[in-house]
């Protein structure tokens, strides 16, 4: 089976990796082999990352280590679960999956992480930190008990370990599993340097390397250069024969074998497409800044008017924009490590003690510190900010990556104040208001990318709590949206006046507390009521129609409908194709008012026939 | 100041005790007098608990621990944060909560656990494991860059260390303070005995005791003896005056000084009324099984018929009854530990490597588990069956261990199956759907306490997946529970035919997927329709919304209503009382039916007046 386009009049750059389709190809190999076939890996990689984008440093940093294990393991049988598993582009090159690499993380490409759906080569999927040792222990403990032999490796990043269920796991290993074998691979780095005392000891601080993992029962072997073959090799043979559960300690370098990525790991982490001569990455010229940035500048700002505001960021500088504010302000930033449980209490016991701190996590990552949000946080009333980015769609992270449920989650919790921003101005007025709350916790969500390039207020003023605002009005439908969708909203409403509706929207600004009498009044005064956000069921829709109900405002014959993301996970796209798919593009918006309108409107009206592209301006 | 009642006659017991009102007067005892005051807090701490129920082997555990800390640290300003504070007792005794002690986990009485709004000196409240440390480094890093001085002290047992948040801030510890105190008091026992590698390690396993946290960077000092009052003050003393984060082992015994505590830690660490002479303990007599008790009996049941069904507990084999399934399966049972993120994903990989795992986790704790669920087990479909006792108000435990957030945050997850049971007969025919469900994740949730006293099936056959079922059919009212709530909806319909409304009363038992049909049937049929649920908003109630809403069902005047839990915590009281606070005794649901008939409804219905005490029979 021909894996490449043919290039007939030329010799193949990678002879040895176009043999192979399957690791049982690869174990056919001469051992002597594996060292030029790294190289054919590595260069492979890096030509189709530069088409596509996606994540570089860490699987340039794992090609000998992800040979060594298919070529020692008897692999899909014994079971390989990566962590995290962005590091798995040479692993999923090497399993079948090195055409649909050119596609990874495109519509009906594969997806940037292990996916049990993609491959019998994929035991687990992943894509959040840590979880590796729990889904590895699960499957020893299964193996144990139906009498299988398998063995089961998880490979973890020294970043990754930082979390605590990576240690809930190893805690538990020697009690649950006679065999294990877990990997640490030891880059010094998360995204960005790795921090935490467990790093430093990985380095001699503390006593001898690996006494923390042996005074656990582990078994420690290594460490090993994770770039010399033979090493690699034999230490996975020892660790296969090895009795009880093991722990090897390979030192890889992220971006190895790739000069750009070598001298910047953090910056080729993850990357968009770029020129592999040069390194250079294709960064879109954006005329409004992202959102991430207007927090990080927002944050300094605030931070400048009041000392005692810090920020907590969670083995994500960069990512949340945290570095700025650290980079300004050194003594007033935490870098936690993957430790958003710790990274929430700690905000709380700031707090507490007389700080501001502002919380900035994922809204994907914050579902790890929820008991710290319910318990520590909101039961005290203790006013921790959280600042959530990447809320919503996120395009080609995919799934495991999307915001969705945040809304939900944190609305139901009392005395929290949950706001979404619409745009940039609206993210530094919602975050000047989480600053002027001291009496409970407040949490802000926007979305990934960029701002609508609308301007910054000049003045840091914040909102009046629980008070949304209305952008048109009119007398028929009323719009209601929370956060991003804005825009959607907006250009449906155009699309309605353009059918004579006439149509108010507002910008509901909170999901808690509601403006109830902004409701009231558009409740009254329209015959359509329709809710817009994107997050999942259970959110900004569903406590406006709670409110409506109890307020007795549904008794009268209001048309109401709760637009909202659909009761999938979606796959990893374009925004606009999810949102589209998620029926929250500005067509769908607009058709689904006109139908609640209409006399003849139909029921399955949430999954409007196929929209034209003529008028699919969404 | 008096604090006990007048005893003229005799000699008071506890004279030592009875002229300290604060820490201050106990730093002007001479240190020879704590031994016999140590000897007076227990013993009042006996004759408290006797009467009260609650906590006690932790607390006596502690009575030297406590009286050192706070002679030698200089508290309120000096800070102690008691991980889950179950173990505080004597610490309120000493700061004057100790005639409050008296109403302990009673209405206007002292919380069980600590309370900022309790106390100065209660810096942090607490309740769920492992929170200490990080509360702790907030109130360091606070002090740092405030330029206070105080001394930060974090008390954890060995149990707590096993939930990865304490891991978490342990690792982060060095980089984020010069100055932190952390307390390991090692009585070897969680609830019941204590597990884990790390727990091992304490013994000597792996390393010299104390390799893991020198690892980490911190100072080891001990093992001392907790009962030894001078070793206490001693070591106490050289953590005070040591440079850098610290940490000190101290070894109790959980029980110390009251024999039947002694001999019997698990059934004394949480107790009922009881004599203090003998220790029998004022069990009543049930005439119902518990539901957890139905809920191990049937997971037997299961795991008779099926080899592969496994339970999985997080440090609570007792409360859960995992320990009935382990003693009849004893390799086909995990408790993993405070380990609520672990147990989760290790039970994902169970269900990936072929086993049936049912996670037996009390609702408010699983909240540590919710990323793990949504990334590890909803997105992959994977079929982990979650059993969440204690859901709803639990009564004395309080907000913290209310079991309010479950149905929202799980019912939006896409794939998830979410039942609640009305009594035991509907809880094991649910745990016998979750066994059949092979194709995603589905959860249980159930109370705190008995049954109804109803047969349980003679064979265990699967609930029809999204199915309700109709109790009685009437014309007007459609009151639709969900869980155990069901009594009071049937009396509050009880009360409705009385008033000749004609009632319906239908059991949903799935919030996902919902019985669409039977709803729609409903709403068509009625002219009120009344969801009901011992859940917080954004559960049953918003999704049952969300859906008439989509079905047009609203579209044409039906009046409708979610009654939930209020949207406030609820301090600890009776089961009875709690749910009259939350508007949820049959009374309540009979008068917001009413109200909503009427053609004056009162718009402010969800506070009904006060109801007369010949009617509130809810």
């Amino acid at each position: 089976m021909e894996r490449r386009p043919m290039e007939p009049e030329t010799a193949s750059a990678t002879p040895h990796l176009d043999r192979i389709d399957s690791p049982a190809d690869l174990r056919r190999l001469d051992e002597s082999l594996l060292v030029p076939l790294a190289a054919e890996i590595r260069a492979d990689l890096v030509e189709s990352v530069s088409r596509t984008g996606g994540h570089l440093g860490s699987g340039l940093g794992v090609v000998e280590l992800t040979l060594g294990l298919h070529y020692v393991f008897d692999t899909p049988r014994d079971m390989i679960v990566w962590d995290v598993s962005h590091q798995a582009y040479p692993h999923k090159i090497l399993t079948g999956r090195r055409e649909g690499l050119r596609k990874i993380r495109q519509a009906g490409g594969p997806s940037g992480f292990t996916r049990r759906t993609e491959s019998e080569h994929d035991p687990f999927g992943a894509a959040h930190a840590g979880t590796s040792i729990s889904a590895a222990l699960g499957f020893c403990a299964a193996r144990d008990r139906l009498g299988e032999s398998r063995h089961v490796i998880a490979v973890i990043g020294d970043g990754s370990l930082s979390s605590g269920m990576a240690f809930e796991a190893l805690n538990a290993a020697i009690e649950t599993t006679p065999r294990l074998i877990v990997i640490v691979n030891d880059n010094g780095m998360s995204i960005s340097p790795a921090n935490g005392a467990l790093e430093a000891h990985l380095r001699g601080q503390g006593g001898p390397s690996g006494a923390w993992f042996t005074a656990l029962g582990l078994k420690w072997l290594g460490p090993v250069d994770g770039h010399d073959m033979d090493a690699v090799l034999a230490v996975l043979r020892a660790a296969r024969d090895a009795d009880g559960p093991v722990a090897i300690h390979v030192r890889t370098e992220k971006g190895k074998g790739y000069a750009p990525a070598e001298a910047a790991p953090d910056r080729y982490h993850g990357v968009v497409k770029f020129d592999p001569e040069t390194g250079r990455q294709h960064k879109p010229i954006n005329v409004a800044p992202s959102f991430t940035d207007v927090f990080a500048s927002t944050l300094i700002r605030l931070g400048e008017a009041d000392p005692t505001v810090v920020a907590v960021t969670a083995a994500m500088p960069s990512g949340t924009g945290v570095d700025k504010f650290a980079a300004r302000f050194p003594e007033r930033a935490f870098d936690v490590g993957i430790a958003e449980q710790h990274a929430v209490t700690f905000a709380a016991g700031m707090a507490a003690g007389g700080l501001k701190p502002f919380c900035a996590i994922y809204s994907t990552f914050l579902q790890r510190g929820y008991d710290q949000i319910v318990h520590d946080v909101a039961l005290q009333r203790l006013p921790v900010r959280f600042a959530l980015d990447r809320a919503g769609l996120v395009g080609a992270d995919g799934a495991t990556h999307a915001g969705a449920f945040d809304v939900g989650y944190l609305g139901a919790l009392p005395g929290m104040t949950v706001m979404a921003a619409a745009d940039e101005a609206e993210l530094a007025a919602m975050l000047a208001t989480c600053a002027a709350i001291e009496d409970g916790p407040s949490a802000v969500r926007y979305p990934r990318g960029n701002g609508l390039g609308v301007p910054l207020p000049a003045r840091l003023e914040p909102l009046v709590i629980g008070r949304g605002r209305v952008l048109r009005e009119g007398t028929s439908a009323a719009l209601v949206s929370f956060g991003h969708c804005l825009g959607n909203v907006q250009a449906a409403a155009d699309q309605l006046e353009d059918w004579g509706v006439s149509t108010t929207v507002a910008d509901a600004r909170f999901a808690k507390p509601l403006d109830e009498a902004l409701l009231r009044r558009l409740a009254r005064e329209h015959e359509i009521l329709i809710t817009v956000e994107e997050a999942a069921m259970g959110g900004f829709g569903a406590f406006v129609l709670q409110y409506l109900a109890r307020a007795g405002l549904l008794d009268h014959g209001l048309k109401v409908r709760t637009l909202h993301l659909p009761d999938t996970f979606q796959n990893h796209d374009t925004p606009e194709a999810q949102r589209r798919e998620a029926g929250l593009s500005a067509a769908h918006i607009a058709t689904a008012a006109r139908q609640l309108l209409g006399r003849d409107a139909q029921r399955s009206w949430l999954l409007p026939p196929p929209v034209s592209a003529d008028w699919a301006f969404g």
